[in-house]
């Protein structure tokens, strides 16, 4: 094939991705995947099972066939990898293609074909700008999960050290006890965990009250971190885009003030010196 | 019907439709419809019975009246039905009006009679103004909340693959088990659905805890999302209506000082000119 | 008593309310008094419960000679019930000298004593403002009730119409659907609620889920709206005090460049003279 | 020992507690002794708990060699103490040296072990900025976790006056009440609460009501107090460390205006003065 027929395929490749029918017609078949899907969680006719069996495989060839399409229009691996979103519809394709038909494995199999939904995510601009405040505000959640995280591990450390005793079920390690503070954290019949340990240790509500107000606390504090990124993010973005507004003029006065105090400066000496000349011509 | 009479007609039903006491009077059957309608759910007897069903007929045609008079006022069909409040209060009284009278179809009509009370809601402006807002928010609360579906739908299809066979009741198929998740979300009792299917699969906790946090996150996103909505509203309906504060004195400065610097460069010509005319009559 | 006389005792009464040491005694008292209130929950010997009624008149006693004093150092009734605060105070140390001893009273007596705790908020300036904050809060928050109170009356209406029959325990009448949909809102144990009515009608989780999203979307907007409000305040209050900052800076610019530009004008009219004299003289 | 080979061996310190190595080292460390506490929860063979034992010495004097590493590197006594985090770690690793080897206080020894998670906090900087943005938040909280308690107080002495014969398990003294109203205000079980007062008092569902309302607000209000705190310093402190921006801009613009108003006033008096000296010449 020569350059020519090559650069003018792609151009008809990039039209196609770039044709707004093409686009709802692939949101069709993701909504259509995801309801296949569903329909699959019901009881059906082997009649009805088998319809879908091929429309399942109808959908994963034409997911296949869109992937090669945006690959073909982007033109180079490279640039095609470059893109997020693209190595992760890759993906999603890629691993509801590996045949998994051992009974073990078909679970798994169909779970990978459930991740066809999140491509729903990757067409659709604005949950697409969702995600992304997601990932900005991650490196900060991180910090508050750390802490967090700290906090459950010593409360599970010190309940599994002297509750273990009490009720195994819920505090006999380490991983058990978080679990078991992770739902008290959610309220879920905490009192019953407390009434259980009070029995034993009178006092042992003090460790339950300082574990929620803390975890409250800190959970405060990722929500109102959240908060204090987003808006301060909001708002570069804004300033960034408009260039216009109070800030705008407010340079345009610094910068012609500027100019205006040094035409005052010339504006006196040259008054100077016509004084100094008036004086010479009366002397 | 003369077209000077008509309209001398039209003006009495503005003036009524504006009177505060007809005003007050229409909240005061409203608020005495709710508690009719109250009354209903408790065991009357015969008589009481009796009565409300006079007083509803006499509420029912009170507000025929009302909206006839709101009607005539407008005196315009389309400018009536322009305001969306009054297609709302329209849908609200034509409903009630419905003879409904079968056994089965009786319920559907006090259904209907028990939506009068939002009239409320539409008479009152602060009311009015808190539903507006609401509306104002609802497409980025759409956007978030499909987000928040498709999360519930991967989780549910998952869910109902792996534990169908341990409790159908909770995950026989992909509608049941988003209601089982929405349960999960609201912490009602999961502990409960967690521990059943964590005695099949002993890691299951993640599916639990992993939905527990994304969903957490999509919420908060969603009420962060609607806090910055709100804010920016406020504060451009803020600036608009009052056109002065620190905004006013920087745009007032900013054309005083460009008129400044025209004049300055025009004295400094002149100071030009004076000189240079000194210097020919010196020479 | 001579007019001198008074006025010098007001003065003396005066200096022992502003005193400190007084004021600290008082926060004592009243302190010492909540603990005397929680000792009375626990069963206590004869004696002990003598001495605690001794306490109890010892306090009321005390209580009654500081408002005496507070009153004495105002001087007038009418500027005594002019602050809020020290009705407040009156009607709690009134309540607690009514004698009470009937069987049935005794228990509203002493419920009138546990009030007395209430004092340390109206002695304690920071909860002062904490209350303070919350009273102008509450016109905002009263709309956003109502709006609320109306969902929860149309709801209990229609739940009391459809599931009266199948649980009258929770649906009985609108007060009792009223309590059970405060329940759903707290999420507490409302999935059983739901299945009961799920029995007889499969599609009543529309009924709760649609009920659960309405409210939260309602808090939500009471929540903001208290952060607005608060906000805004705190802003204007700020500006107030303070009257610095870049605020007072651009009005400073603002009017230093109205005079800049005035004398600008009259420099340009002399030099103009200045000018036209010359062309005179060269002629 | 000289005073200059001492000075070496100081920077010797330093450099080792400076250097990035020997941080991450230390991290490390603190991992790996969670790891180990975390190991003890489990049932584990007598060789495993020997080999534990080991490491637990093990750590402990690593602990003690790398305080006494940043102790040396200080130089004084007074220096070192002066940082809270020092203080901190001192007391963290001191309570892990103290020798409880009998039964009892063996698990007070174990627990003291776990607080050596909590030196993650202090060696990971970001971690150390959430503690003190904690820290700097807590006068406010105090004063609405008093206002909270004063409310808690008040609903517990009046629920053990009217509910302790009803059930003493929950409301016996002031003590057991506050622990249920704490339970009533994290939504657990506390219907069944309510239910059982009702049974004996049937409007006690206003004690109830009023007290989640109330709890709601001070808990808002507490939310709204800590953003408002967090979103003010954040604001002071960003102003205060860049020096630009808008502010600094209308900073300059003053100043600048301020001079060149200065420079307006001395050229018009020498205009003045020369068209004085060309009238005079005139004459």
């Amino acid at each position: 094939m020569s350059d020519d027929s090559a650069r003018a395929w792609q151009a008809r490749f990039v039209a196609l991705r770039e044709n707004k029918l093409f686009e709802s017609f692939v949101i069709g078949v993701i909504i259509f995947s995801a309801l296949v899907i569903g329909a699959k969680t019901y009881d059906l006719s082997p009649l009805t099972q088998r319809v879908i069996q091929v429309l399942d495989l109808a959908i994963t060839l034409f997911f296949l066939a869109e992937i090669v399409v945006r690959f073909l229009a982007e033109g180079s691996v490279r640039r095609f990898f470059a893109k997020g979103w693209n190595l992760f519809d890759f993906f999603i394709v890629a691993a509801s293609l590996v045949p998994l038909q051992e009974s073990d494995m078909a679970l798994l199999g169909r779970l990978f074909r459930v991740f066809r939904v999140l491509r729903l995510v990757s067409i659709i601009p604005e949950l697409r700008v969702l995600i992304s405040a997601f990932l900005r505000a991650l490196p900060r959640m991180g910090y508050v999960s750390l802490l967090m995280f700290i906090i459950f591990y010593i409360y599970a450390a010190a309940g599994s050290f002297f509750f273990a005793h009490i009720n195994p079920k819920l505090w006999d390690n380490i991983t058990i006890a978080m679990l078991t503070l992770f739902r008290v954290a959610t309220f879920e019949d905490w009192t019953d965990v407390m009434y259980e340990t009070m029995a034993v240790y009178p006092s042992s509500w003090l460790f339950y009250i300082s574990f929620i107000f803390i975890v409250a606390f800190v959970f405060l504090n990722m929500m109102i971190g959240i908060v204090l990124e987003t808006l301060q993010r909001e708002h570069e973005q804004f300033s960034k885009e408009t260039g216009e507004g109070e800030a705008a003029e407010v340079s345009a006065i610094d910068e012609r003030t500027r100019q205006m105090a040094e035409r005052l400066a010339r504006l006196e000496a040259k008054l100077d010196r016509l004084v100094a000349a008036q004086v010479g011509q009366k002397r």
